[in-house]
């Protein structure tokens, strides 16, 4: 299976400009001297999370004809609003089919963004999506198992190799892997001496597991579903998996609790939103200092659409910045 | 009295690269789509507030032979902790005066950056920081009333031109005047028909009053004081109130319920922790649209240091996102 690659990301980072924020690496003043931190807020995203790029960089790579027709895709997260965006900003149609249950501001949300929005029972998403797209004709866009998603999450690794060529170490969530996928091909070609780490919750490491066991391990949804991240609920597709097996250095596994911790630390210290899943890879920076190579690290903050009763919840508490 | 020229605003620019972060314009999805809107987010720069571009650009530009002997600096809010910060960079001591009853925490940010701070009763702030200054020979940086600290802040009026060259309206806050004034002169010189419109709590507002009067009022500091936004209790000096009165088409008034609402749209909808000065111009989009021209408009985020508990307590209550 090829791989994508770098120049499949760096055609992907032209076509995204202006529409996704070329966002910058933040210097952490707070953090440990001996390895210093940069933040890449890819909450700061026009939809609030990093799924912008990928879901734009696909859309445009469709041939005039299919895009003209619009797209098709099911997703209750931040996917469903970065394909209504990336679609609204190509002038064309987005279908998203959603589950029944999926909060009214995630619906709204989405529909303002110029988009069908289809409610179905949760066990029919992927079947309602594909009976849409081929009823009419439309492409469907996947989360994360396809290289034009790949390649568009990619230009976040591009973007932090340009910013910082000396990095030492990249934090990246793990969940279909897409971004961690996009962003370890970005380094391993453009800073081939820095390490890429996977961070995944304790409750749903099952890339953990699957690359420890070096075939993909499945972790029943129930299993997965306990974790505050709700991002990072999804596990790799075959297509992602063989990505990450050669572009991840190593998986970390955090806690619930050092995820609500890392929510307050990046509030308090970074002055910015970040949902459960756009914390882990600071959770891991701050609670396991020792699984990964020391130096200049940067952690991908990879979203910030948080509840905000949730957030509040969570800043209550006491932050802790580990020691050193 | 000559004001801060273009010049002096690009020269601070290249002076302050790699020290203060090249900050983002962020469309605002949520916004009015016939008024679109794009937050400048100072509060991502290293000390959480623009502050550090002007005290740079201050300590930069003193002889050598002057500020090898290091500087002082008299704040108990953002000023201290950037010229701290700036003189770290820079290799030099800087000695921080600050009042008795200064929060633990900003006391602890300032000395983290490795500055000397002097404790003095309140009224002695200012003859403490100038008797320091003489007894060692130091160059005392101002929070605005330098041309240094001007041009400084100018840059960030500077990189909205960059962006956004068709801006038709920029609101900036505005206390002592530093920021409005360099942001002013910047706009004025690279987008001449774009409106800059100054933002003050209705609680503080000595500025909106100074101009409508043609000299500087002033507000006694028990009045100033009663405003939740900490950041903007100063008043212009001759400086800065001659360029405002020349760079600024308006003032604005927002009342503590607005700035309050404001930080939490800014939360929620742009995943940002803002102080409440740093809200204020949000809040006059949100809530006093009619009171400036409409179009591409620009807010500026100026700070994000808020106390976590006020922070939390904000969230608490719903947003409102005014009716356009």
């Amino acid at each position: 299976m090829d791989l994508v690659t770098i120049d499949e990301i760096r055609a992907a980072a032209e076509r995204i400009r202006g529409i996704a924020v070329r966002t910058p690496l933040l210097p952490c003043l707070w953090a440990d001297p001996d390895r210093p931190l940069w933040i890449k807020p890819e909450n700061l995203q026009p939809i609030g999370a990093f799924k912008t790029r990928g879901a734009h960089n696909a859309i445009a790579r469709l041939p005039e004809n299919v895009r003209s027709r619009g797209v098709v895709a099911y997703s209750s997260g931040n996917h469903a609003q970065a394909v209504a965006y990336a679609a609204q900003q190509a002038g064309i149609k987005a279908h998203i089919v959603m589950p029944h249950d999926t909060t009214a501001v995630k619906v709204d949300n989405t529909r303002s963004y110029g988009a069908d929005v289809v409610l179905v029972p949760i066990g029919e998403r992927e079947s309602a999506a594909h009976a849409l797209a081929e009823k009419h004709g439309l492409a469907l866009i996947p989360p994360f198992d396809h290289r034009d998603v790949i390649a568009g999450q990619g230009t976040v690794g591009l973007e932090i190799a340009e910013d910082l060529p000396a990095v030492t170490a990249v934090l990246v969530p793990v969940s279909g892997g897409g971004l961690a996928s996009g962003v370890g091909a970005a380094i391993k070609a453009l800073c081939p001496d820095a390490a890429v780490i996977g961070v995944e919750p304790e409750l749903a490491a099952d890339t953990k597991e699957s690359l420890a066991a070096g075939k993909r391990v499945d972790w029943p949804v129930d299993r997965r579903a306990r974790t505050i991240a709700d991002g990072l609920r999804s596990q790799p597709s075959e297509l992602t998996f063989e990505h990450l097996r050669t572009v991840l250095d190593g998986v970390v596994a955090v806690s619930e609790d050092e995820i609500r911790n890392a929510m307050r630390v990046l509030a308090t210290r970074g002055r910015l939103v970040a949902e459960p899943s756009g914390a882990t890879a600071t959770a891991a920076y701050l609670h396991h200092a020792d699984e990964f190579p020391g130096g200049r690290t940067v952690a991908l903050v990879s979203g910030g659409n948080v509840d905000p009763a949730l957030f509040a919840e969570v800043l209550g508490a006491r932050e802790s910045l580990a020691a050193p």
